[in-house]
């Protein structure tokens, strides 16, 4: 992760949340007050963004001390003491909802994805994210993926070629498609273009594709494009993935297995900050 | 909503999946096609976030046309077009998914939300949201739940006072913690006491809170404190509200139920772009 | 106060007084000279932004030297050493009139604030201030008027539902107004409407709002409408507030007194800064 | 004045004041209302700032009417009607506080300016202002005092070389300061040298500064100053200039009288924005 | 190219260059004078940038009238007109630099790319930019790279894998290096690592790599290497770039060379803008 | 410089380098590895930005240990160590590109000046910078200027003012244009006025100008402006100066020679950053 656009992310939250000020902590708070809270899995986790969320705290305030004795990607039981942090009360009570929903977010997605990594343990398949990330978070969410045992699809628009049903119809068909991608994009990047019949997977193959992503295929399909493209390109499939059915889809030989649900539908993991003293 | 907030949400999403260009479509699609999608909804759900989601495209070009023939707060039925899109085909191609996220994350929210709301119907409790939104996001989370059917509880730490148990433990009690929140406050807000057991509530009631929220209490101790705090006091109940439960909630007369569950962990609702010409 | 915010508004002042560099400085300085600096009070005052003023300089250079003896808040007699600052020379003499400017401006408000709440004393009456505020120093000119003995009206049009004569015939009368508000708005804020005569006054009431804005009344209109109001809603007296005459406001019993003067017509106060050595 | 930073002082004070949105409006004024105000000059003034006060309404939405028959620069009566603005309903009231608050601060500034250029009338000195402005808002400060009848003393430490004591303190001397400036600064900028006494009026022209400013001298001594210096520099007088003591010092024969109280101390004018229907 | 981010681009360089304001600008034209102006070569050149220059001035008016009948790629004679373009003359002559600036750089750029891309013609070899652009420029600087014929190599850290001597030190040689980053890094990204020897290149390409760069090899090493890797990856020939000996290296069989100098050294060229009425 | 400018530029080039990550180093080094570098002098030149090279990698890790015997404007020979430094391995490597891009830029331009200022080398001519600046990079450009031994002109449109052709048009001629310019213009500001042909200069002369630019004139052009302006206004000789035709032009006895060429047109020096451990 690029540190600085993580700070950007905090502070723009803590604007969001704090805006003129915390009216409720000046008013009852002593500002010279010390405070001291645990950090409390309240479900069981894989726990992603710790750093994050220390951070928080450290952008209210240099005069934070903290202890952890996980990581992220450590996987935390139901009850557990993730954490311990002090420093001015005013501070903690300040910086705790904030905090607490990056850190929700991000272990949210870290343990999602740990399921789905579980899956298809034992195959070649890769579990990896999409672009259907929560708008401004993007960096974290993709993060939070690999903490929980996935990878990455590309970032943006910018980072991989991806040429699609309307990408083809617009350039004329497959091959022309690929050539001109071929030409103008950056030779670094590998070229994918998404197939949804046998016929396609055929073409994009003779176009010299790098990926076939395998768009909404059922299981025999799959199979079959898998044995058809052989070593000649790496294969995705995509569309639909469901929790259970997502062993049987790499099971069929697939490289990589895309999941918006990752980031588009985890739910927050529960924590909790208990002041202490 | 304030517009110019999201705006600047939309040019942030815009940046971050863009980057330096989208390269796919630049290589693939001529830059004076034009095109013409179908908003497909692919499930049931309640709409929001339609402004916002064509906004997205006038932001990259001033020249798109836009049918839809559906308001926020709709309810869509699944396989139904939510609405027409054209414009040139390299820019729906590009703001489409920065375009889906937002609605998809907004629908999300508002469908999950009316479930909550239709559970309480023809009682007085009013489905409320929290500040577990995503971060930088609020003003577009804040705005799904009213499309659904809820209300806003604050906005943030500046438009409400809300003591809970480390204000009050900072302040050396209710009551102090409340006298020091109506001299400093300002005179608009109300003043909000968190209480988790009888001997609190009676304090708080004591103490002039305007709400009492009640935390995690059972249904038997929630219809004691509404009946103990009478008129004196709105009573908003809060913790662990299960969409299943909440009825139950709600029939124990409190006047507002919050629900974190509405913002941290709405499921994305299934909406399709396609492109038809 | 918001630290990141006022952070904000000192690298903002700083900008556009450095601009691209500081030349009489950086002509005639030696970059290693460090010197010292007393901060000289030219007139009486109260004293607000001692810590803004030091900001300003540590956001040039962190190895500043500050001594102060006095607080926001306090009063300060003509003719004052009221801090002195060490530092390298040229960062004092960069930052010297941002952080006066700033300094002035906070006594200014706090300042004119005492009077007016002295002028109050022994009333229940508080001086509140309004939104007619410095643009962009919001956050500063509200902290002032509290450091001044003054309270703070809402901040912004978030955090307050304030229903005016425009609302009122929007809507449809007193009634229809505040109605639709109590409907919509955030439960944790309060209810003002502005009245202008005994009749409106009647209906906000009636209508359950919880505080009447008295707007431009003669003495003997509030009184009556004090008494009217009772202790149904709290009263605020607004208009051409004169410091002369706000004594007489307050007698009559009204909760709070508005004063757009407070933070639109302050003058700075007078302070200076010398170099020591 | 750079339309480009004269908008972002109006994001910026929209963004302070309407945050996550105007409740009040939202709630009690249908969106698809229209209406329509007069502004009111509830004092005589000098009017500026008056395209700034269109633009923030312009920045709420491009639908607006605007007539005014008046410039910035033209003087107004008490009662007399500026302008009239229709549109949206709600953007008139969401706007219209921002938009007073720029006019009547800028209108502020010209008035006061106008009555110092009023008292030099006939004499060649020039009213200058300083850098004594509000932060953030310099350019529509210097603006206004422009509409007044003022001038622009250097926008910042950026344009302009002014040599005052501590500068020459660490420079080893006037006649080093100088030196050492004209070296080191741009070419185009003209010197100035601020100076006490009269020997160091001497040293100054002797070093060859193209202008001398006469710090808080008595009037015997700035005549003196002014006869002394001759053609070899313009001259400049500074300090506690008072509305009624400018007119004796712009007839010692000074070129320019700077004076802080343009913008440090400049009261609002009052202007109020009345629906019409 | 990302409009958005051009856009960000062109609002600083006008911050940059116009500040507080156009002062000459304001004091000797006529606010509503109306101009015309042409753009004229004053070299021969390929052009690239018209569409920055033409939003340089768009972004101080709307009012903008242009015509120009060359596209971005076209061959310019010396002396030749490239475009005209009216509005109010005040704005002619306050963007002028600001959109000469961008125009010469970006043609300078693209006219020494045509340079080297016309003396490789009829070899496969393709002429790279590298990101040795200049800070904050670096979209403007890669598009005029194509503008002139040459390629974009990857735009910045995240979107290739380029393995140097250094990475290779840290990871513990060239096999674990690239498996690591095989495993890490998305699967969309081609993974390019950096050799100086023949042996270097064995294990590269015995380790998997999709590219080889040769780095500062002399044309005999090249010509072995070409030959060595055959079709087993892409090469790319590295370092020290000069156009007179690019030809040789591009007769050696590389696929690409990368050249620093297309934008740490290109030259502006030279273009006037000439008032004309 | 002004330090929160160069802050700025900075984090943008930071921010454009890194996006979303430096995926290379995160897959090949240990984040706990720390490294050594060192810095070197690829060619002779004059060092420029050496405090810019080292605030880059101290925007990355507080940690980080840089020794350099050398200061702006030390001349370095081809070969020589510039500088080493220390920490965190990644960050050395995921900072280098920028860090190099900004001093290769910089000694660029110092070096390419010295070149102009060792040619006027004894005459009383010095060489100044343009406007023709990098946009967004001014700062550093024109502080590079300085440390060549050049001299800046203005900094933008608002720090001095500088009446062209075009503005003599649009004021009906340069007496018109001057007054114009001295009745509303900065006093501070010298006002300087461009001549083509001895009629411009006698006139500008006649008009008070304090700064005769003779633009586009040949020697004997120059020489003969040089004396009839004799000591009634500075002198600045502009247009296609040339290394080798800059002598001559200072012979003539100007005061001041433009050249935009020191920053348009500058290359890149060659640095290199080599780990050494």
């Amino acid at each position: 992760m690029n540190e600085l656009t993580v700070q950007e992310i905090i502070n723009r939250a803590l604007a969001e949340d704090i805006g003129p000020g915390d009216i409720t902590t000046a008013a009852t708070v002593d500002p010279d007050a010390e405070g001291r809270a645990a950090v409390i899995a309240k479900q069981a986790m894989v726990l992603a963004g710790i750093d994050v969320f220390l951070s928080v705290f450290l952008t209210l305030d240099k005069a934070i001390d903290f202890s952890c004795s996980f990581l992220d990607g450590d996987k935390i039981k139901k009850g557990a003491a993730i954490a311990t942090i002090g420093g001015p009360m005013g501070v903690l009570l300040t910086g705790e909802r904030v905090a607490l929903n990056l850190l929700q977010r991000m272990s949210g997605i870290a343990t999602l994805t740990s399921k789905y990594a579980a899956a298809v343990e034992g195959t070649k398949a890769r579990i990896l994210d999409t672009r259907k990330t929560m708008p401004g978070l993007r960096v974290l969410d993709k993060y939070a993926v690999t903490v929980g045992g996935g990878y990455n699809h590309r970032f943006g628009l910018y980072d991989g070629i991806l040429i699609k049903d309307n990408h083809i119809a617009a350039a004329g068909g497959i091959e022309k498609a690929v050539s001109a991608a071929r030409i103008s994009a950056p030779h670094m990047l590998k070229l994918e273009v998404e197939c949804t019949t046998p016929a396609e997977v055929k073409e994009a193959i003779a176009a010299g594709a790098d990926i076939i992503m395998l768009d909404n295929m059922d299981i025999v399909g799959m199979k079959k494009a898998v044995r058809d493209i052989g070593s000649r390109a790496l294969v995705e499939a995509s569309g639909n993935m469901d929790h259970r059915r997502v062993r049987a889809v790499a099971d069929t030989g697939v490289d990589f297995i895309s999941v918006g649900a990752l980031t588009h539908s985890a739910a927050a993991t529960d924590i909790s900050m208990k002041i202490t003293g």
